[in-house]
């Protein structure tokens, strides 16, 4: 993996770059879709390439490892070739999950030990077999194994957590140099910055990370229910430490405000479930805010369902249709709006980027994020 | 209006022809994929267009009038405009969604009272306003209001049932000749030939429907329960009756194997709920039998969905993706899976077309038949 540092923002810390692995570039500040179990969710693939266009997309360990599990992920020769997907991806750590498991884990020093939503069987993950695991799957980027504490989480805990995700990380970079990859393309580890909401822990955290010299590091452990003024100063503490010629990639985050904040406070890579979860709900972000699209006012309103809109949704659909769709509870509302959602995130990460580029983004940030705060 | 019979296949009924609409033509034999309440549930009015390609879709008049509602379809200027589809729509009367409400609905002479399925609220369907109702749809094709019977169904209700909906036929005619076309495209009305599975019957009401002189004849009360063969001898009664020069409509027909054997007893236009349906419970039918994609045999089968398949799902995901999209519940399982059986459909009816003309159909369509008859 290469990482170029194109342009940084002269009133941010915003960047823009590219990123270059076996599978193609990738060009930052850059939202990944989140494909859960090998599909983003009411996306055919060919919309997702074709009109969506995301770089990169994001699957999740826990639920491959569950379901198809990895032995038909190796025998279809990798997730790329399972499903179809021949651009960037990359893959969480199942941290995550596990720790939404809540009261079905328990977390050792060894590793976690965990029953699976599905047929309640037991599993581990440990540092090594999750980075076995991740070889299987075959992303190019693989997340380390860490634990992602809760919001609050008390000082001691998330100092003796902390510690542990480090010495996790430890076990994850000598075990993968022992594991090959499998399917004849390079794959990156980035390892990540725990430490809950302290900043001297995040401090330490990021710094330990710093040393370990990975190709491109990320910040686990926010976006679970914080304030946004809280995630935002952990964020800047921790990109004031992370090595400027790396990617960074705050995870789990955001809203489209969130995501143009941490961009400002130097983040290139972005995943989140809030643009296709959402969607699936009827909520749609728009460059002038959030619609309910399943209100009753927007039944005879037969306008373009997004007239700034850059998919095809936009213009093919009305609002007045896509509520009827909901009312009747259709599935093409969902994947309507869902491809709606995805495309207005990568339409304002590719406009981030040309600000950045342009050397105006603070200005149109600013502007962006008092503009999107509305319902509509 | 217009149909131009182009051709009669010697060693059977089969025919070849032309339907011209305001909205342009119609290719028989034509299957109509079902979009009940203004959408073929999964598939993106583009997709259903570009890949699929029908020239003509159905919406449900029972459906459409609970939800959106005839008031918001009007105010969009009509369903195609509401729904984004230019080319032929054909909308049934209620008729056979009544019938199915079976304890919630009372037939009298003067029409239906109904109970909605939705909020348990009262309707009358009248022959008069359905008529008013279709008008306000838009369809370019629209029903007679009819009463569909059950199967199996006496004698003497049969009768007097045809009866009433010769009755009815004669005031949906007066009355659509009082109210006019609302967006400026005609509407023609296709007559319904009722009678059970009585060859008397529907000889007569063959007799009364033909006597009418529409542009279009429909057979209904066909598959809703009975044998196939007694299906068949049915449409061989009814299309013996009906005008050669007139396009012929079998509602609600049927499997692949149904949909070859009627055209080759002179039917020109079907639609059916199955291909849709089916493909929801990851039933898929191929030109070599039918798929049940949840079987765990398919598991790691990485071959293509369909190696002969038409569109694009047949070639961009696997057998063992689908699958696996099936067992965890993901929507585009269900997205892939309808524009597959939608994609073999209209290839069926196109190949018959195709055979038709051609001279060989009799030779073909047993072929097929005996090919189709399979679970693989
Ligand atoms: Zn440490
Ligand atoms: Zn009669």
């Amino acid at each position: 993996m290469k990482f170029d540092l194109l342009s940084t923002d002269t009133g941010s810390k915003a960047r823009a770059g590219t990123i270059t692995t076996d599978h193609g570039k990738i060009e930052t500040p850059i939202f990944m879709p989140v494909g859960t179990v090998a599909s983003v969710k009411g996306v055919h693939q060919r919309e997702l390439k074709e009109d969506i266009n995301p770089d990169i997309i994001l699957g999740n360990t826990y639920h491959l490892y569950l379901r198809p599990q990895t032995e038909i992920l190796k025998k279809a020769g990798g997730l790329h070739k399972f499903m179809n997907w021949d651009r960037n991806i990359l893959t969480d750590s199942g941290g995550y999950q596990v720790y939404s498991l809540s009261a079905r884990r328990k977390i050792k020093e060894e590793g976690v030990k965990f029953k699976s939503h599905i047929d309640g069987s037991y599993h581990v993950f440990t540092p090594e077999n999750v980075m076995e695991i991740q070889r299987t799957i075959g992303a190019d980027i693989i997340m380390a194994f860490d634990e992602c504490t809760p919001y609050p989480c008390d000082y001691k805990y998330a100092k003796r957590s902390m510690h542990m995700t480090h010495r996790w990380l430890d076990r994850c970079v000598n075990h993968l140099q022992k594991v090959d990859p499998l399917y004849g393309f390079d794959q990156t580890l980035f390892p990540i910055v725990q430490g809950s909401t302290y900043k001297d822990l995040r401090k330490q955290s990021a710094e330990y990370i710093a040393s370990v010299g990975a190709e491109g590091n990320a910040i686990g452990g926010l976006s679970v229910g914080e304030p946004a003024e809280e995630m935002y100063a952990m964020t800047e503490v921790v990109t004031e430490i992370l090595p400027e010629d790396k990617p960074r990639y705050l995870m789990g985050v955001g809203t489209p405000i969130n995501i143009l904040e941490n961009i400002a406070l130097g983040v290139d890579m972005f995943d989140c479930v809030m643009p296709t979860r959402n969607a699936r709900n009827g909520m749609l972000f728009t460059a002038h805010g959030t619609i309910n699209i399943k209100n009753k006012k927007w039944e005879d309103d037969f306008s373009p369902l997004d007239e700034m809109g850059t998919t095809f949704v936009d213009k093919d659909y009305s609002k007045a249709y896509v509520r009827h769709l909901f009312s009747v509870n259709e599935l093409l509302g969902k994947q309507i709006a869902t491809i709606h959602n995805l495309g207005f995130y990568m339409w304002l990460v590719r406009e981030a980027r040309k600000h950045i580029l342009a050397g105006d983004f603070a200005r149109w940030k600013n502007m962006m994020v008092k503009q999107m705060d509305k319902r509509l």
